[in-house]
């Protein structure tokens, strides 16, 4: 049994404390939070608290809140010596307070409060100093039944990069999808199918086998229709840029500008 | 019992003859390939022609060959005011020759002669310039299980520029993660569950409102320490442009630059 403090009440912090609560081989001796109200729905099934310096004993802390805000939190821990591990993607594990043991428990996946989670398909990334405290990271990680690796800060800040390619920017593309159908009128469930097939296609096949479309085939003539068409400069501006993304990628050189081209 | 002869060998068509075989309502009259060794195997299956001049009567021809070639190749079609119908995206529906009756049939999904596709999963873009050959091409679309729906040229080109955003650009967004977790060695199965993620996410909530992460949070530190972690020019630029792009969606401005940041 695996004895854990977890601290902070946002989407992760939440997330984590429901897969704790189901775990067999978890018990959450407390749950604190600055501020009781947020977690105070939770008070008849875990002990609660907004007091610091009451913290109890515990197997591993988890500080799960804002980025900003980890390193000084685990200044005001009341104790020494113990694991605490932080759960993000972009602070080093030495920005937390060396008076305890350090580690990461950061979970590779986007969290929003209300859209439930599995963590059977959450890589978490580890980091810990101590041959022993990964063994109790990985513990906990096998406990909430996710796949877990390895990872140095180098890597996972790396990692944190290229999430923000994967999700918020894949996102983004969906938006503009959106806006240009939107504006003529489309339906954008139409394109919902795409993207699932999108996202689908590179689990079996890498994202470089996976290219298709006018890009890759260097097709000059669509590439230019579909200039025309857009009507915002920013989306023009991505087109462009992925469109060159997508030829470097694949050798698809473009052809020296002539004289004319160039002067425009 | 609609009658179809299918024209073309490629991913389209290779995989329209497949459905159009197991639909119930479906009989495929001819397959004609200008390359018959491509449809050979097929042979005991369904009659294959590569005389175009052979091809008898039907109640619907689909031409399912390279963009450039369907005008031309709707030219050489040994009959009159027959229906004939492209599965292009960007094709014009007035570039099929105007002395057959003439239709659009274009599958919004991405293809591969090898990975299965499961037309129920795949909306079909239809249209045509009389109501009695909409009907015959919505009769098609549901005898192999599609959702359809009437889309004119403009906007069936407009979606296939959107295609291109949701299908290509994101793929390329998945090679640059590729690339950027294969530089430090980490394994890109991680990336997978959170690739999945964001796909799964959009089916349900607008992706304005699936938006997170430091540009729609405006977090400075965060994407400058991105920058400085990205090594190639090529995605920085895009990190930068995509950047811009969320801040922009989501009313984050960026604070007027101070004279020593704009005279860099
Ligand atoms: N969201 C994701 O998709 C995701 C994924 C992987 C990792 N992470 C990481 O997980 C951590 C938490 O992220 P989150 O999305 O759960 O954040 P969040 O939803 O914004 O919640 C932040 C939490 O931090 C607390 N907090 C903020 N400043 C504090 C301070 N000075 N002292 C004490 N508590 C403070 C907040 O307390 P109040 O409730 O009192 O405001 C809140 O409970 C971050 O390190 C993040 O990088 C997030
Ligand atoms: N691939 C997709 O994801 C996708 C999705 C939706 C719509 N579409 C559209 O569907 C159509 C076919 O695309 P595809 O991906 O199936 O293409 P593809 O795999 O490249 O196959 C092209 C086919 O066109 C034939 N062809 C090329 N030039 C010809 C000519 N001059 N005369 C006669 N036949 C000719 C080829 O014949 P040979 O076999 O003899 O070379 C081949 O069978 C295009 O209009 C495309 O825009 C494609």
């Amino acid at each position: 049994m695996i004895k854990v403090c977890l601290l902070g009440a946002g989407n992760v912090a939440t997330h984590l404390y429901k897969a704790f609560k189901s775990a067999q081989d978890v018990h959450i001796v407390q749950w604190y939070n600055r501020d009781l109200k947020k977690i105070s729905t939770y008070k008849n099934d875990v002990t609660i608290i907004d007091d610091i310096s009451k913290l109890s004993e515990a197997d591993i802390y988890i500080i799960a809140v804002s980025d900003d805000a980890i390193s000084t939190l685990s200044t005001t821990l009341p104790f020494e010596n113990r694991l605490v591990a932080h759960t993000s993607g972009s602070v080093n594990i030495h920005d937390l307070d060396k008076k305890n043991r350090r580690g990461v428990f950061y979970p590779l996946q986007t969290f929003s409060k209300e859209v439930p989670i599995d963590f059977n398909e959450i890589p978490i990334c580890l980091e810990a100093l101590d041959k022993n405290d990964l063994d109790i990271l990985t513990h906990l990680a096998e406990a909430i039944g996710s796949t877990w690796y390895k990872i140095s800060t180098e890597q996972r800040q790396t990692l944190h990069v290229a999430a923000v390619f994967v999700n918020n920017f894949t996102n983004q593309l969906y938006r503009i999808a959106h806006e240009i159908s939107d504006a003529k009128n489309i339906n954008f469930e139409i394109l919902k199918p795409l993207i699932s097939e999108t996202a689908k296609k590179i689990q079996e096949v890498s994202p470089y086998m996976a290219q298709t479309g006018p890009a890759k085939r260097n097709d000059k003539k669509t590439i230019k229709k579909h200039l025309k068409l857009l009507e915002k400069e920013n989306h023009k501006a991505i087109y462009e840029l992925l469109t060159e993304s997508i030829k470097k990628t694949h050798g698809v050189s473009s052809p020296p500008r002539t004289r004319k081209e160039k002067s425009k």
